[in-house]
């Protein structure tokens, strides 16, 4: 603490991300990034930024990216908010959309950066306990709310709702913003965009840091009514002319488009998701179904902190959360087929 | 307005940047961005991070590019913080350190996006006119204030302050954080830096945007008493954990390294501004001092708005603020100089 801090920085309890380790020879199953390179075509526009017109600043709205998703998605440009990683778009969200009379609602269990934002921009919120298989019940979504937000598919659970699920809740809630936090939805989820001319209310989230392998290069976007997307851009413009750099617009362009790519690595992953699951319950593992591009297992016999630091010992990484109903679960990202290869052997080894 | 908005949003009055044409042909001098390209060796930098490497999340801290501006500066890298772009850091400041009971101070006439961020985070504040030849006057600080703020050089005039009269103000202020915001300190001026060890409420921030030729990269950062380093993190681990992606971090820390490129840029720009501001005294102008990369000018005879419309006429965009004091100024962005004679040719025949 210092007595140059404003009143709102003393009590911040800022959000801890998955470590990024700098040594090498780690096997890294704990940030839920791609196992797989960018599309090729994604490298080679980014080799072309690096040139001459990096003296001058990007376009502010990024057209040319707001263009590629809104024809991905079949939406129109004006639909489409471009951030600095979605937890940027998420962060405008809070403050534009969010911040209202009453509390906002979101699950027990759920991505822990929420929260956090909730203290930044003094968001009143309460939580709704996941129901006992860790999913997310419409009918606990039906009080009183400024807002909801949730992902999905979950995480860290994995779990996915339906669409019809999101449209109850939807309907139930006319009057609030309810925010889907699509970071997963690529790895076997429906996107809710297909639902926002229905909805003037839903705000749909998503990145491309997992489904297309560009953790590196911070890009989120948010789809949504024209009136939801002008409230995103006043923040935005109030807050950081630029969010986006020359490579990001570029890549993240490319990205969008080369969707045979795409849809390749993506069920790559679903591929190996389902074989890693057979390999951890034949070790005894509970998995819950997952719909993301990492399982949330527990071990009936076994303390899941222990076997995060034993995994750890043999060079493989995962991440442990110690928060109440989920301290005996591990979240494990799916790698490529030897890295889960390899995560199942050393689990076999330490269960031996 | 939309009910879905925030109170917040619905009274945003957003900065407007200036204009980033997208077609070409134009001399563009009216974002003060750099007319020379990147140092070889950061291009060669930015090339080799267009790889598989892109997959992973970039390091959250960037401590390769804090190490490089800590050797620059010869100070702990645990003395700077990093930002996605210089406006970041300042919107961060506003939020972790300026947000105070006090109203902050800056000057009426300034960088324009400072009152935004005081609506964004709600921070009351109160300007303090320049004095009648548009420079700060250190004694009209002295008055109760929750913070100080000003960039040095000042913007849009580009009037220097010296490093003596910025330590009175320190020095009278003991109990406020004063921010000088330095994006244009190497255009002529000494950069405040070297008083942080004797001020722990001096923060000095800076951006890669303009004196090393990377506005299209937005990287931005700040040097201060660690106190006032850790308020912008807790600030920004609760908004943002990666702002910087792969590029920035790369592409800004070989930038700081290549001292030679960067003081030739420099150098360069300096001449240049010195035959440009004879050159329009030849036409009439009245030109401030500027220790900037742009110059503040204004004609006895001529309006400035009409002068800027007949500029653009002839393919040239110039900055006109239609703003109290400064309606009849243009600020000129030092071009190459090349592009300064295509000026003064192009205000020679308008003025004929």
């Amino acid at each position: 603490m210092s007595r140059f801090w404003s009143e709102l920085v003393e009590k911040l309890t800022p959000y801890v991300p998955g470590e990024q380790p700098k040594g090498i020879g780690l096997t890294k199953l704990n940030t839920n990034e791609n196992p797989y390179a960018p599309s090729p075509k994604v490298l080679e526009a980014l080799r072309v930024e690096a040139a001459e017109s990096l003296r001058l600043y990007p376009d502010p709205n990024g057209d040319r990216l707001k263009e590629a998703v809104a024809e991905f998605y079949e939406v129109s440009p004006r639909q489409v908010f471009l951030g600095n990683g979605s937890d940027e778009v998420l962060a405008h969200s809070f403050q534009a959309l969010l911040k209202q009379s009453q509390p906002i609602l979101f699950p027990d269990i759920t991505y822990s950066f929420y929260p956090v934002y909730c203290e930044l921009y003094d968001v009143s919120y309460q939580t709704v306990p996941l129901n006992d298989s860790f999913e997310i019940d419409p009918a606990d979504y039906r009080q009183a709310n400024g807002g909801i937000i949730f992902p999905n598919p979950n995480a860290p659970t994995g779990c996915l709702l339906p669409l019809t699920a999101i449209a109850s809740i939807l309907e139930e809630n006319p009057d609030s913003v309810v925010v889907v936090d699509e970071a997963y939805i690529d790895f076997g989820g429906h996107s809710a965009v297909s639902m926002i001319s229905h909805y003037p209310n839903l705000l749909v989230i998503q990145t491309l840091s997992k489904s297309r392998s560009l953790a590196g290069l911070r890009v989120g976007f948010a789809i949504g009514d024209r009136a939801l997307i002008e409230a995103l851009e006043r923040v935005k413009n109030s807050f950081n002319s630029y969010p986006l750099d020359r490579f990001a617009i570029a890549g993240a362009a490319v990205a969008m488009e080369d969707r045979d790519y795409f849809a390749k690595c993506c069920q790559q992953i679903i591929t190996s998701r389902e074989e890693l699951a057979g390999g951890l319950r034949n070790l005894g593992f509970q998995v819950l179904p997952s719909a993301a591009n990492f399982l949330f297992v527990r071990h009936p016999e076994q303390d899941a902190e222990a076997l995060a630091l034993q995994l750890r010992e043999k060079g493989i990484i995962v991440r442990y959360f110690k928060k109440p109903r989920i301290d005996q679960f591990l979240r494990i990202t799916v790698g490529t087929e030897e890295e889960c290869d390899l995560l199942v052997s050393a689990l076999g080894e330490i269960l031996l």
